[in-house]
């Protein structure tokens, strides 16, 4: 046997993650790696550190990437926070709610569940009836952005009613976090996990996580051991945490956060306003050239994610080739739909680096030529040009 | 507050990992990000199962990395083939025999431990003798190459043992995957799972895991659900398991992956017997400097690897002071002990594109300068003569 070197395709990535990731990023992956307890990489950790603050807008001193994908940093927030025989109240309205109430459960505790309809935002008024009813719970988990339906929930208005029943709150913020509005300690959010290849235009990989000192006080306050070591933030604080001194306890993906820390840079000198401005400029052009096709939205306007666009799939159309086209003849990805939604929709991803004039028009002219092709019941022609009507304004 | 891009500086690293990476694997990782379910990347993944099953020695079906560093892939190890309430044997010749201990008892379960000096190999009589008296032990687990000491242990024999008592057996081969010569199917170890920050030459982040038809058929046919959602082998391999329909599980790092299948194309245009070789060489060739200096090794000749090299300090030393400016004169990063050998040994690796003779000599000029200017009790000036009389042979 014999194997080569992969040279990949030049993709245009917009589905719902990864997403198009800034050539500083790359650039950045590449630099040499040095160690994990080197001086050099220390004063790193401490400026990532002080960079997550101000992605997450947050005061909390616990800011830091878990060395693993986002799912990872789920995990992380209920093996710490969730303890044998716990009662949580896990919000599900779309796929990562689904997950959660998995984590609640492999910690040994029990998950009450507030549903809402996919697409739909987490209704506050059903998560204080839930809390009214089962007064022992502590501890509330919801999806802030629904990667799997594009709808945004009130992360302030459920961290306000968690914490007036004595509850923590775990907010899934993977692709929010640089994307949408996002006030973690202004909103006492307690717990927060992101990922780094949705809207921070960074490579998959790791997981920024935020705890508030509420939350530390339960992890330090637990009666049992963390069941996971390589989660455990005791121990991974012993590295992560403040001082010159820190403890190895496992080594870290170094030049991963090589890429973490130049899309934190980037993302500072953008400015979080500025970065949730293009995301949502971004999505009107979308927007004008999808509903100008004939095409509609799944997520009501209000509560829609200019990140991450679900758009019902026209009468006939078989959806899978549409996307197999796009990938082929356009080298575009864009992603299916999950759960109740597969084969009703699309979700077209403009995230980060990937939310941007030339992605749009690319999007719109491709999908166009592709479904009139497939003489697919939509209006043709004109997608692009409603599209540039919302960039020229 | 305006934060920089993080230019780091250019070490040569001789310490217990992460080591030198090859400047192709740096390379590969700043490709284009693709989609984790692209098609081109799903032959990427089956190109690479190909690639560990060759790095491994394993003709089994199961060899993935795990995504995530080597401490995550020892414990994608103990919770998928670890139930509430088992009785699991872990040898401890070193650091990472308790780490085991600790992720058996965090699964619920009993660890009784086989104990080993550090700096010596597992005795397999003990091994044997443990198992006669706890017949209901089903699982045993050892160090092949115990990074805290540089001592290598029979892998064959204990996996011949464990077997004659009906148990399965996990190999912690972080240290020993491309460095040392490593058997997987042919011993029979069943759960074997390393690092790509050492003798790999790639960067850290990830752990390459493989598992024995044996061990497939035990977590499937499990009592209880594996406690983390992350490692669960039954759903991580919906994505890494074989078909061309690959479920989601969680998003792989994708360029973290570019960089570990470029590192196995390099292990496979190597060769591992030749790389082996390599790494024999070198070890035979800073232990003639280290030797040459007065210095000894803190691990016998017949179980010690060559890719990691315990010495120990000259009486009277500061041996901090001496890694101290090795890295701020030399940029060369050594390592220190752990544990009861803190501050009695300097650990020094030869690690994958780090075992080279280039290395090996700097190592010996700038531990023989540094030393000799602190006035230690050691042979000056005659390191490096030593050492080029081997490469010259």
């Amino acid at each position: 046997m014999s194997h080569q070197s992969f040279h990949p395709p030049l993709r245009t990535l917009m589905g719902p993650g990864p997403s198009d990731v800034n050539p500083r990023v790359l650039e950045a992956m590449s630099r040499p790696t040095i160690g994990h307890l080197d001086p050099m990489f220390v004063a790193l950790m401490d400026d990532m550190k002080v960079l997550l603050r101000y992605a997450f807008q947050t005061d909390y001193d616990l800011a830091m990437p878990v060395s693993a994908p986002g799912s990872a940093g789920m995990e992380t927030c209920f093996v710490n926070l969730v303890e044998p025989g716990d009662t949580v109240l896990v919000c599900q309205n779309g796929v990562f709610g689904g997950r959660m109430k998995e984590n609640v459960e492999r910690c040994g505790a029990t998950a009450v569940m507030v549903e809402d309809e996919w697409g739909k935002p987490v209704d506050p008024n059903k998560v204080e009836e839930a809390l009214k009813a089962n007064p022992d719970i502590r501890l509330v988990a919801f999806v802030h952005a629904e990667t799997s339906t594009g709808a945004i929930s009130d992360a302030k208005t459920l961290a306000e009613i968690a914490h007036r029943h004595d509850c923590l709150i775990i907010a899934d913020c993977v692709t929010s976090l640089g994307g949408s509005p996002l006030k973690v300690s202004e909103w006492g959010l307690d717990a927060v996990y992101s990922g780094t290849q949705k809207c921070l235009s960074c490579t998959p990989g790791l997981s920024p996580v935020t705890f508030s000192p509420a939350a530390i006080e339960r992890i330090q306050n637990r009666k049992s051991k963390v069941q996971s070591w390589f989660m455990d933030l005791n121990l991974v604080l012993g590295y992560w945490g403040g001082g010159a001194k820190r403890a190895y306890h496992h080594t870290a993906p170094i030049n991963a956060l090589y890429g973490l820390h130049e899309s934190l840079v980037i993302l500072e000198e953008e400015g979080i306003e500025n970065a949730c401005q293009r995301h949502q400029h971004n999505h009107s052009a979308l927007r004008a050239g999808i509903e100008a096709m004939g095409l509609s939205f799944v997520v009501d306007e209000a509560c829609r994610l200019p990140q991450l666009n679900s758009v019902t799939i026209p009468d006939g159309v078989d959806e899978a080739a549409v996307r197999s086209r796009l990938l082929n003849e356009y080298n575009l990805e864009i992603g299916a739909g999950l759960g109740p939604l597969a084969g009703k929709i699309w979700r077209i991803g403009l995230m980060g680096f990937a939310s941007n004039q030339t992605n749009v028009l690319l999007c719109l002219g491709a999908l166009d030529a592709v479904l009139t092709d497939m003489k697919a019941p939509i209006k043709s022609g004109v997608a692009v040009e409603a599209a540039m009507k919302v960039f020229a304004s």
